[in-house]
């Protein structure tokens, strides 16, 4: 996807959502484990429900590796899913990846051809030919870590050199050489509130996607307040606060009401 | 497997070889594509061919992952060959896997439970909480990148803080207090023959999985005399001068030959 068709979409839904789809067969409702593929069941009951409110998906691809042979089949269908019935949606699998390059180059074969994604999220560590390989792909994105979400982002991101570069800006700035910002985003955590400003600043035509709103503590207004641009810029993942609202049958129903709550605090802000 | 399980294999096999698996369905000899898992049917060739030289196997995950589920297939039999046939061998996950805890802990329980490998290979840039969920699990190992074989390294992992100390040596530093050398190993590229010594400093007693001989141009002999220590304490990992000696029927007999070639060159030096 273009990302002049992303925009499109935000300003077409009022709406800068991304529906985390980390689906746990231990939390999805108990009904339908009687589905033949309960996974996918409950991902096209939660798309369903939300599309109206939301721009992108983002399958967490551990949720499904640790399940096997089935976790990646109902993977493959989520993905088919959304190409064929919402192919307006921006597609994000959340796998964390990178490696050396020859490395690189397969599993970017497997997010953008075996399955057909529109990006990844890939890991900085290994620098340059770790990335390179999935920037070879037309219309295909990259969404590199800067500075995550988790407690865990403060024990190497925040290093300092001598010059007061932190190693997440030094990733900010070496990865917008290698790439436009027509096909790299960062990952940047609705929890890390008090660098919002400085990411923004250090990568002013970027997008960002940013978890951390909800169950992680992050502040959905402070994200919109602080880290957008003039082409909204972000993408906020809400995940748990959307797809387990109710373990009964109306979870779906439930899941689309979080999701137009979400979307209405977008627009009031946004729009 | 324990430590001292892996050290007394070693000793056995007087071999601190760790055979690459990046098995590719386009490189591997043209009359296995008769075979019903062509993949499969390579990877016990070349097992059965250098078992004998070789004390760890290590298949990199994006290879089976750009496959689809015919890949995840292959690989499941590949492990579970591993295990069943050469009980006594250390397996790796080249995965580079790391996320939040909930979804790192997803992803132990995909390489540790549903396969059943003995370690998985791990990016430090998310810090503890996306480590420590694959230390939960007894007996098994985390790998974690410190220095790595490829020229991106030398984009983030040599980066300075003001005492001097490089972001590589951050990580070798907080880890070792995350869990012991009986359980965390690190990645350490052959190809930077000048940190060899540095690294062997900060990590004492850890095992090293030192990528980049051969094709990436490490020097074994290097790595013998400046990265092991008392405990042997490396394994040295060859892929493509290993698998891919030969395209013709003999593939397996010449990938026999390398091992063994590499496996008395380890001898000569540490034994």
């Amino acid at each position: 996807m273009k990302r002049a068709e992303l925009i499109a979409q935000i300003e077409k839904k009022k709406s800068v959502l991304c529906v985390g789809l980390d689906t746990d067969i231990k939390r999805i409702p108990k009904h339908l484990l009687n589905e033949s593929d309960p996974i996918f069941s409950f991902n096209k009951a939660i798309i369903d429900a939300t599309v109206e409110y939301s721009v992108a998906y983002k399958p967490n691809i551990a949720f499904y590796e640790s399940l096997g042979d089935k976790g990646w089949s109902a993977l493959n269908k989520t993905i088919n899913y959304l190409n064929r019935t919402y192919p307006n949606v921006f597609t994000i699998a959340d796998a964390k990846r990178g490696d050396i390059g020859n490395t690189s180059k397969m599993y970017a074969e497997a997010f953008f051809e075996t399955m057909n994604f529109d990006s990844v999220t890939v890991a900085p560590y290994m620098g340059v030919d770790s990335v390179r390989p999935f920037l070879a792909f037309e219309d295909k994105w990259v969404i590199l870590l800067a500075l995550t979400s988790n407690a865990g982002a403060y024990d190497f991101q925040l290093m300092e050199n001598e010059n007061g570069e932190a190693l997440f800006e030094s990733v900010l700035k070496k990865a917008q050489k290698w790439a436009t910002p027509e096909q790299l985003m960062f990952v940047l955590g609705a929890t890390k509130t008090e660098f919002l400003e400085r990411v923004r600043k250090a990568a002013p035509n970027s997008f960002f996607l940013i978890p951390g709103v909800g169950a992680q503590g992050g502040s959905l207004e402070s994200v919109l307040r602080n880290a957008t641009n003039e082409d909204y810029g972000v993408l906020v993942n809400s995940t748990r606060g959307i797809i387990y609202q109710s373990s009964g049958e109306d979870f779906a129903q439930k899941a689309g009401a979080a999701a137009r709550e979400l979307q209405k605090q977008m627009a009031a802000i946004l729009f």
